[in-house]
């Protein structure tokens, strides 16, 4: 019961965060702007936990974990901003495949959020083995979006 | 005891936090980089809260407190990468005053995160009243520490 209260939480909050939580832009380059920022962050806190990952930093169970929060959170945020119309021109690499191919865009994005949120359940828990294992398939989700939708 | 229970919550997980998701730089430019992506997603989410606090747009409670929320987490944030050594330097508007007068900017840091972390509450709760209020006191922790430390 609490595994399945804990799942529900979380489809909960997020699809609270999905529906309310996107930015509303007034022109493209604000979108850009917006979904850079979003993910420098995500890379500097993903770029923390993989020297841990890799045995170049000690594991701390709360700043891993605090780190793991803060990309769940963030992962939440840029995809409306990904959307935004003509943010496909101008200082991004974002590739026009992304409103060509917008259920395949969302699809991504829906696999990197879920890959994010059992990283940090993972990392919550303590468990470096199942750490190691999701940290993994966040990279992969990663990969598998900028190879699909980066110029 | 409700009230002091949800207090206590948010002065531990705020320590949690301040002590653990800081990040850490390999560079001044990663730490430049990072606080202004910081920067620029609580400037987006701030400006939309703006817009209803103004009457320019409608007050939708779950889509307010979701911009409230998102900036509370992003205030916790990016206070080391301002003290990061060398920082003041480059593309940057950061005053070297950060670092000659850290005890007062770690104050207006806690300020600001304080007055986030109060809106968040006014808008869990709806009260537009509060809201707004909390929204102005906000806007001037923001403006005091912008005075004190941009060049």
């Amino acid at each position: 019961m609490k595994e399945i209260r804990r799942i529900l939480f979380f489809v909960l909050t997020t699809l609270i965060l999905i529906g309310a939580a996107y930015a509303k832009f007034s022109r493209p380059d604000e979108a850009i702007a917006y979904r850079k920022s979003v993910m420098t962050i995500i890379g500097q806190h993903f770029k923390q936990m993989g020297l841990v990952v890799k045995g170049k930093t000690n594991y701390q169970e709360a700043s891993f974990s605090a780190d793991a929060n803060v990309v769940k959170l963030l992962a939440t945020l840029p995809w409306e901003a990904f959307l935004e119309p003509r943010s496909d021109k101008g200082k991004t690499n974002m590739s026009s495949s992304v409103f060509k191919k917008e259920a395949q865009f969302k699809e991504a994005a829906a696999s990197f959020e879920s890959a994010t949120a059992q990283l940090a359940e993972a990392a919550q828990k303590g468990d470096l083995k199942a750490i190691k294992s999701k940290f993994g398939e966040v990279a992969q989700t990663c990969n598998s979006c900028h190879k699909k939708f980066q110029k």
